[in-house]
């Protein structure tokens, strides 16, 4: 829809009369939602937008400012006077404006505080007190609250009047004369219930709340376990600071995939998006991991060079040593990968880490019994056609592949399964036990483990 | 807070007369929001839970059995008569009843359409014709609709009657004589409008849907992008069918963030979590991947045994085979698992390509440099303590090392990065291009590069 709509809004762009332009601008933006407006700004060129922007409806103005990324409204907040940016920034949602000042340097938001109305000032700095990554860091100051003794038409008449500025009107919290959460209602409560009544023989006095201390992810997982519009935010007397709306969740949720995925992948938590991290800081939060590894992976030359004898007898038993030791660094990584995921949605718990336990033994067995029996048929492929390799031993070195494969994939399986959820005992993040820390560490006693099966095996015949 | 009252339920489970348990069970429940009562059936014995479910009071007994998995809502289906069963099922809410009934197996389900009161049994074998996966198969059929034509205060008095029945009331459907979808109020519109005026003067034309039989990830997407409370979901002539609500979505969220951590971890995503897929459907989904995995891994003995005669001269060589392409293959895992989850989350587009190349060259460069040093000072060492493994070249070795990590480090982040983005290209999964996959790309390509670097720089001294 917006890109039908670009071609007209450079040529009102084109016009030099600002009456004109916002006149068309108001026209051609009516029937568009805030989000839409937002990707309009963003594939126009910055002059452009800027413009646009200008000439935007306040309302429209402020609603498509907060869809942008953080990125693009420093770069808005930059080109702007302070006439329209102090309304811009004293319009929004108190979250919002939280996170703008958060994500601006020092300079830039101590410019921006004189443009903001006084007790829009005083939210910006409270909730700036609160860390980031905590229930407060993300709450919206913009909630409605009712009193206990309103009666039903009291209490919608309020809400009438209060509307425009909450963030939602949907879940009314009540609170006492200490602004004390006592109880909440919803909407629809409100509305199907007997006018005349009290709100307090309405509401539901036991409420899930949150401390504003409480991580974000907490937050999330209360209103995703309910299905919450709105989760309220407390301080230690339950007095009210805050709500936390269903559409921040999302965003939370997101995230926290992200920054498994992340760290699954061996790479430290990115805190901005990938096109936009400095490479500098790339290098550095990969780069970390990546030497972690590489030392690990020093090892498995020690562990190698042990063997030297044998590798010098029987170079063949050297050819297969990759193939062996990532076929149980591939199992370790699918288990890994499977209960870290499971952990962060909670469909596995610590408790259940013996079941885990049976579970991937018996599938590793089964799984290197497959990889065992492919093993075999190479091996004996590559001893009929260069038979000198091997000396006359086909049948015994595929016997040891064979071995091997059974016993290090079941141990890749074990061990990928059992790393997560030993993070998670000892307090640490499951996602850091890594698909590459998990291949790294079956490579070093793969590497052994094969060496260990084949001198056992081929002891007095090849070796 | 389930776990503090699960004495006292135990207690009143105890009790056999039903009235009595009836009583006291309801004192108990009569604060527990619908998703604690679900938590309290899961941790108590199976015929306890039966019992606890049964002296519910009718209303709380649908919302909790709503919060349930599929798995136990399956397990209490066979354990409830069919007056009990009937009710709930009538009551549950069209989008949570219909996913039952795709869940349970043909003969369950025809057992149960009978219990069913008949516009409910239409309902769910109207929902059941969209197929998994699609908008149709995740929405509901609860939703409130009014009219153009109505005044602001007949829609208010409308909606408190149907209030009961429908998912949500916040946000409203203005839909004409045919049904068909005109336009959309929300509630808080609809609140602070003037009473006398007309629905279709304060109604947003431009409405945004989505076909039912459109990806369910594209609705999240749009309910993610928008903020949106429930998003209309009409078939090819704008007709009006259900809707999708902001709950639904953060399901959604989760299972495609899990569906791609399984798919990035070399696993065929899983349909049930972990603990409930059985073993052998486990090993098929692993199965097939590690077994193209080890297929893939059986061209590193091919690639190795080419260079059999050079690691017979300097079987040194052999001993960094498994450090250096493991290096590459975990610098590629990094990237692909960056740019996976970028093009997840849309921070990265196809068409940024040519940027993306550009940063993981540069990346891949100053990684592989990092990695270059730490390999030329191990092999220095290692050169110090065993020289005659080196034959007084330690030094001509250590910079093959290090310009073999360079190239295959600076070559894994590039093919690890580009192939997700070439899977999108194509119309495939990106999450295809798992980190196993990567690594094994990494391991045969690398020992080739390996060991042409070396024969390059070592011919006529080392080898």
């Amino acid at each position: 829809m917006t890109s039908l709509l670009l071609p007209e809004v450079k040529d009102a762009l084109r016009s030099g009369d600002e009456k004109i332009l916002a006149e068309s601008v108001a026209a051609l933006t009516q029937e568009l939602l805030a989000a839409d407006i937002a990707d309009l700004l963003l594939t126009l060129e910055h002059d452009d937008a800027v413009k646009l922007f200008k000439a935007l409806e306040p309302r429209k103005r402020v609603h498509a400012f907060e869809f942008l990324g953080l990125e693009e409204q420093e770069k808005l907040v930059e080109n702007l006077g302070a006439d329209t940016l102090g309304s811009v920034l004293d319009g929004m949602s108190s979250d919002d404006r939280a996170d703008l000042f958060r994500y601006l340097p020092e300079a830039a938001r101590e410019r921006l505080y004189p443009m903001l109305a006084q007790a829009e000032r005083n939210d910006v700095k409270r909730l700036l007190e609160f860390k980031e990554g905590t229930a407060g860091s993300v709450m919206s100051t913009e909630y409605a609250t009712i009193r206990p003794d309103m009666t039903v038409s009291e209490a919608l008449e309020h809400l009438r009047h209060v509307a425009p500025q909450r963030e939602t009107i949907y879940v009314l919290f009540v609170v006492d004369d200490q602004r004390r959460l006592v109880g909440v209602v919803s909407l629809r409560e409100l509305i199907t219930a007997v006018t005349g009544s009290r709100v307090s023989s309405i509401m539901r006095r036991e409420v899930i709340s949150a401390r504003a201390t409480a991580d974000r992810e907490e937050v999330a997982a209360l209103i995703s376990k309910y299905d919450f519009l709105a989760l309220p935010i407390v301080d230690e007397n339950d007095v009210m600071l805050g709500i936390v709306t269903h559409d921040d969740v999302i965003d939370v949720i997101k995230a926290e995939a992200t920054e498994d995925a992340q760290k699954v992948g061996g790479v430290e938590a990115l805190e901005l998006p990938y096109l936009e991290t400095p490479v500098l800081t790339m290098v550095r939060k990969r780069g970390l991991w990546l030497v972690l590894l590489f030392v690990g992976q020093m090892f498995t030359a020690n562990a190698m060079s042990h063997f030297e004898n044998e590798i010098m007898v029987a170079l063949v038993l050297a050819l297969f040593v990759p193939m062996i030791i990532s076929s149980g660094g591939n199992s370790g990584g699918q288990a890994a990968s499977l209960i870290i995921r499971a952990l962060a949605v909670g469909e596995v718990r610590i408790s259940d880490w013996w079941r885990v336990v049976r579970r991937e033994v018996i599938t590793g067995l089964m799984l290197g019994g497959l990889l065992g029996v492919l093993g075999f048929v190479q091996v004996l492929v590559r001893a009929w056609f260069s038979p000198q390799e091997y000396r006359g031993h086909g049948m015994l070195v595929a016997a040891t592949i064979t071995v091997s494969l059974v016993v290090i994939v079941m141990w890749g399986s074990l061990a990928g399964s059992m790393l997560p959820i030993l993070l998670k005992r000892l307090g640490l993040d499951p996602a850091t036990s890594s698909t590459p820390f998990v291949a790294t560490l079956c490579d070093v006693t793969g590497i052994v483990i094969y060496f260990a099966i084949a001198i056992f095996m081929l002891r007095g015949t090849l070796l």
